[in-house]
């Protein structure tokens, strides 16, 4: 007898998408990655992260691998008040939910407000796990295009009046996958929006920490308040592995999103959160920041320079000042998933822009990472990268 | 101007529980504590665990702190399907999803299955934690009763003809709450109800490796095969704070789950995946079980003696013969919830039965931990109790 198993919708909307099978062609042992949004392995602080991992186990084993509260471990929880405090975040520590990661800060906030057929207001393109984070609750993505300064704020409000969305998503600083940061009047605008029109801005803040020149901008949380929910992470700026990350927000928010969370793993892992506050208290973060941007900042250079040099004059990219992404527009008509197996033969990969298009469009761009490899292997997999491209592009 | 939040109808069905309230008063430093359901921290293999840390990251560090897999670390699901075939179930490491903890499991179950307004069949009483992640989505619990040979089985076909339930939800080995465990006979008309009526089983397994007296009886997942989706945990065999729990299930299950897991929180934590692998592959588990089932053993047997030496003669209570828990019925009419501050004013502390009520009820009946408390505390925790009940109880 064939058993037939049945789904919920939230399961059947969950698809195979065109955009993970291209990927998977990417991921071979040899090939030089600019798709992925991986930090550098050989910075991790691995020694750091032992030390810390042997104080734990020998001081405090009995706590560190015990359940604990789904809100978080209390000094790690007060540790980033503290710094969200410093960077102009009024921020308590009941304000702060510890998540695994903030692709569950995404999911959470998806569970906290999203009913199917919803709208939320993102840019185009966005972050994919956004994308699907909030498309399995069967909601709608009304798009802002973004240009060199951040997402259009002047037609969101419009788009608010009309759409009714839950929330406004961003990515406000070295936004993925543009790589572009939000101005500072656009970024006072948005927040005048959100308050005006009663609507709350998910501002998801991943790499505000890796700057590699310019001047720090006042996240909107700074200048939104209440009005602003952020996700920070220690993916980036420490280790991806430990799966940590941390939702700010108003006291009702948090106090919703522990229940919610209660419900769907209980906590967060006890002995990581232990071992990272462990590293943080020590300093280690600051000490790791300074090599982050030191390395990050010369791979970015490596690759703009190599755009430069040796890419055909109709292709166009962003500039980052700081994160882990550059945007590449090919020239119209040319489409950069059906390149992609060409450029994977040279073993060189991106990921074609369309994936970070909610609702379609842009064939003609990509996005590369270059955090991930060395700046030996990005000249070479930039010089590979633009023989496909000179080829192809008349 | 006052904000005003609008959360979805998930949100909003979350509710703060009433016992969630009582169990706070119990969270006493010194209180004696027979409410959770928490390993002995003193018995957590704190060194093993530790060398375990130190190998993975000397000699796989940039691994262990990178982003991995959604399915989870390869090593560790061979490990698992490995020692759930010498069970006798026959599952391959396609069949398993390593998730943060098992509640993370029955979450990502009930999305997987179930819509707003849907049925599920479980026990009555049945696990707090399940009936918090199913009701989230917005389900009606059809509860069968239990007695000592587990889940009257011979009461679910009729249910499942009726509420055309998504699935039956199971824990037959040392019951939680109930300490009671599902006969073999039992287990097998279960199963064959499951295939006649083309209903999932969802087998909760947590405890089936801390057994102190009897024999092992096949799972359901041995007895059932592809019927049947088993949750396995390492929370309660090494320790709850890696947040390590696996689901196995037929790969069409499991490809589905990786999907929902993906939106959900990308993957489980690396580092602690690692770390507990190289534990497991240096035979830590059978050493650890060897200690676990000894020590809790010897506790669950202070803990009955306590019962039959000290204890009104019209309480009632179950013989678990493994697991964490026992269950204690009063008479009719007393109230375990009402009791409770009584109790906790001689630094004592149990949960409520109704806790484990779906659909209300058991208010004469509470649960005991036996695990947590060393032996002297148990004997003099269950004197308190004793004292109390003694008193109260006509």
């Amino acid at each position: 007898m064939e058993w037939k198993w049945e789904f919920s919708r939230t399961a059947r909307r969950v698809k195979s998408s065109a955009i993970r099978d291209l990927l998977k062609l990417t991921q071979q042992p040899d090939i030089i990655s600019f798709a992925g949004g991986l930090p550098a392995p050989e910075l991790f602080p691995v020694e750091e992260i032992g030390e810390a991992g042997d104080y734990v186990l020998k001081h405090e084993g009995q706590y560190a691998l015990q359940y604990s509260t789904t809100e978080g471990y209390r000094l790690l929880r007060r540790f980033l008040a503290k710094r969200m405090t410093q960077k102009g975040m009024a921020v308590d520590e009941d304000e702060i939910l510890i998540t695994g990661g903030s692709q569950q800060g995404l999911d959470l906030l998806g569970r906290l407000f999203l009913e199917e057929g919803d709208w939320i207001v993102s840019a185009q393109p966005t972050y994919v796990g956004a994308i699907q984070a909030f498309s399995a609750y069967g909601v709608n993505f009304h798009t802002v295009p973004l240009d060199k300064d951040g997402i259009k704020v002047e037609l969101i409000e419009e788009a608010v009046k009309e759409k009714k969305p839950k929330f406004i998503y961003v990515i406000p600083t070295f936004q993925n996958p543009g790589g572009v940061t939000l101005s500072l009047e656009r970024r006072r605008n948005l927040v005048e929006i959100a308050r005006r029109r009663q609507v709350p801005i998910v501002e998801d803040d991943p790499y505000s920490e890796l700057r590699y020149e310019g001047e720090d901008l006042p996240t909107l949380k700074a200048l939104g308040g209440e009005v602003v929910i952020l996700l920070g992470t220690f993916s980036k700026i420490v280790s991806p592995g430990l799966r940590l990350a941390w939702i700010a927000g108003p006291q009702e928010v948090i106090e919703k999103l522990i229940k919610l969370k209660q419900g769907a793993d209980l906590h967060t892992n006890t002995f990581t959160q232990y071992i990272l506050y462990q590293f943080l208290k020590g300093g280690g973060l600051d000490r790791h920041l300074k090599v982050l941007r030191q390395e990050y900042g010369q791979r970015r250079r490596v690759m703009l320079e190599a755009l430069r040099e040796n890419f055909p004059p109709k292709v166009k990219w962003t500039t980052p000042q700081g994160g882990l992404f550059l945007w590449v527009e090919l020239p119209p008509g040319v489409d950069a998933s059906a390149l992609l197996p060409e450029v994977v033969k040279e073993k060189v990969a991106y990921v074609p822009g369309s994936a970070f298009y909610p609702n379609g469009g842009g064939e003609n761009t990509l996005r590369l990472n270059f955090s991930n490899a060395s700046p030996q292997l990005i000249r070479e997999g930039m010089k590979r990268l633009a023989k496909v491209f000179s080829a192809k592009i008349p």
